[in-house]
């Protein structure tokens, strides 16, 4: 313990800021995932972000948040703006700050050329646009981007690296992947990060945090706790840093096994994963499959389950019955039942349940059905109300929810619950 | 024209920063879609977002952000940092910085007890770390939290405003709109912020640029054009700024007409709505209907079009058919067209789209099948293949697609493709 937070002392943290450039970003026409993705990656090779920031496509304001991140960070990453329309001045921007001039990189030049040729099959010739996709800064290093015609480039000023990427997602990851932190562990030889991550469910985040209250106050200096609530259940992790990557691991692994000894009873998981994911990974352990029979949740779920790949060994598919209509005629849901008790009762759901699993043939199945909102709520079923159902050969567990969020969160929050039933029935299930 | 440029130079622009404080958001485990929410209500009511920063929990950095964006900004709103558990610095570093103490607030504790005890049902005491939510600094003025137990707060400081809303979406969104935004307005009496949004497709970022090259060129000062690429297609928004509504509304509606006069080959709608809105406005306008059988997609296709509030009137429901399994017996696609041609191919959906219509009894149907990857590519059929088919009563599109990224983008891409072929099959089918 001792030793692990005296690492901490001798340890010199390197920083990276993270500027994305964009009016779309500022409007909030447009999420931003690209920092995400960027500090999730520089995180696992040891480099802490200090900042992310986001300013609009303005000559001073990309140049003053140069001039003010370079003061906090060490490493500068720059998404966007170097799209092929008008609205982009990042390039002429970055050539002025590191005083360079523009030039056209011929390599570059004949990437665009194949691109459009090749792989985008276009018979127009390339435009001057296009062409100028292939200009750089002379003062720069090109990285090559595999995914698309906007080249990565690499400035250094006073020991520090400055990234410029383009903004497309699929094109950024790439070139972080290809290029970006392999220079950066090249140049700075960063410390480790390591994180524990588990997941807890059926427990507020206040209530849980006395509980652990006395181990929190134990940890040594260089592990950090952090309370991340999301979809109703809440997520610890447990962040260390330090040079040492044996001690590291060590004092980490230590006391993660402290922390899960405390919280046995409401720890759902003591991996990073989403409820899918467990899900999916308990289903192919145990080679068993599942079906969903879903109204409200219109299709979420499955697609939930399939955004897993590797899925189709343990999910057959899903019958999305949104009318009364497809309840009847696909998931032979009695007229009588739908009548007497509602589509969002617990008879539907358990109708559901069971021909949904015996139409796709599988160990389990899930149904759901709900008011979501925001209308078609009632005084018996407010808008929140949901049944469901998780069943498996021998077995059907029923539950009634009342959530109390808007349409998206209500079927994020039914699609979560739902698995999580899912999931309890499959460990008791054994 | 020049009318319009002119009260650009009288209006004095109110500008306003976003910190989002919490080191999950730097470690990228969480994405950041509170800026993008409030950003857009800020933008409607005339207020321009100057920067969006992210700041880790750590007292230097919160306090250097507040300092920082004080210099750029008229209205500072912090998100995040409220929470009940340990790691939240945040109360105690607004009381230093805008010189108070803590205080229980009565009438927030009074709140805060309702809800655990009324809403939550938590039959456990109110514990000391939830006292806690109820305590404020004393120079603040209490904005209340109708979905939460953390208030809201609002400080002043040399004429400018600053809000501290918790992190919670769901409960942010609620203060945003019961209360900032009145307090805004209020104060600052902002000019108006117009924008006019239309979507092509079939036409890539910079030859759609060189055809509107002189329009673009020819705008006035006060109104922009953006080029938002996304999912294949390309959006452009006009923003208008300006003092004089009535002015604005016609000087930016003139532009707007003139822009779509000069594309009207590639536009698919001049409204600024998602593909499965404009499906859905579509068929509601004609009274019609439409199922999905999907395969690759699971479910996501049916998750678009029921994440529309009202989509009940137009969409029936999907046959998820993950397996062959499925695909045979629930969609009655011949053993012999999946042996000979295979799940991915123009006869297995043709197979699956005809049947889900009649299945499903409705207008329209879509299907889709292929191969989302990572694994599962073949040489014929490498990953990013995708077969698809829209049908009328009296018609059957297909089409073979080839996407060429991940796995989440390739569903992403191969939905929204056939949500915009089932749009071209509805309008054409008058």
């Amino acid at each position: 313990m001792y030793l692990a937070a005296n690492f901490n002392f001798l340890m010199k943290q390197v920083f990276a800021s993270i500027i994305t450039i964009g009016d779309e970003l500022l409007i909030g026409q447009v999420i931003d995932t690209n920092s995400a993705f960027i500090a999730q990656e520089l995180n696992k090779i040891g480099i802490a972000v200090k900042h992310r920031l986001a300013v609009g496509d303005a000559w001073d304001d990309i140049w003053d948040a140069l001039n003010d991140e370079k003061k906090q960070a060490d490493i500068i990453i720059i998404t966007g703006g170097l799209g092929p329309t008008a609205d982009d001045i990042t390039k002429p921007l970055l050539c002025k700050y590191f005083g360079g001039k523009l030039i056209m990189h011929q390599p570059t030049l004949e990437h665009v050329t194949y691109l459009f040729e090749k792989v985008f099959k276009r018979t127009l010739p390339l435009s001057e646009r296009n062409r100028k996709q292939a200009e750089v800064p002379d003062v720069c290093t090109v990285l090559k981007n595999e995914r698309g015609t906007a080249p990565g480039m690499l400035f250094e000023q006073q020991g520090k690296l400055f990234f410029s990427l383009p903004g497309v997602p699929f094109e950024m990851k790439g070139l972080m992947t290809d290029h970006v932190l392999q220079i950066i562990q090249q140049k700075f030889k960063p410390g480790f990060i390591e994180h524990r991550t588990l997941l807890t469910a059926g427990i507020g985040e206040s209530y849980l945090a006395d509980r652990i209250k006395d181990f929190e106050e134990a940890l040594p200096a260089n592990i950090k706790l952090a309370y991340l609530p999301n979809h109703g259940m809440v997520r610890l992790r447990l962040t260390a840093h330090g040079y040492d990557h044996t001690e590291l691991l060590i004092s980490i692994d230590h006391q993660f096994s402290l922390l899960k000894s405390q919280i046995t009873d409401v720890m759902v998981t003591d991996e990073d994963l989403t409820m899918e994911a467990i899900v999916g990974k308990l289903l192919t352990e145990r080679k068993q499959t599942v079906a969903t029979a879903e109204s409200c949740t219109g299709g979420y779920i499955a697609h939930l389950l399939t955004s897993i790949a590797g899925s189709s060994s343990y999910y057959e598919g899903s019958v999305v019955s949104y009318s009364y209509a497809v309840k009847e005629n696909v998931l032979h849901v009695s007229p009588e039942t739908l009548s007497t008790y509602g589509a969002v009762s617990e008879q539907t759901v358990t109708a559901m349940v069971q021909h949904v699993r015996q139409l796709m043939n599988t160990d389990y199945a899930i149904a759901v059905s709900g008011i979501m909102g925001p209308d078609g709520g009632t005084t018996d079923k407010p808008v929140g109300s949901v049944w469901m159902a998780v069943a498996s050969k021998h077995k059907i567990i029923t539950r009634l929810f009342q959530f109390r969020f808007d349409r998206a969160r209500n079927i994020q929050l039914t699609a979560t619950s739902a698995l999580n039933l899912l999931r309890q029935l499959i460990v008791d299930n054994h």
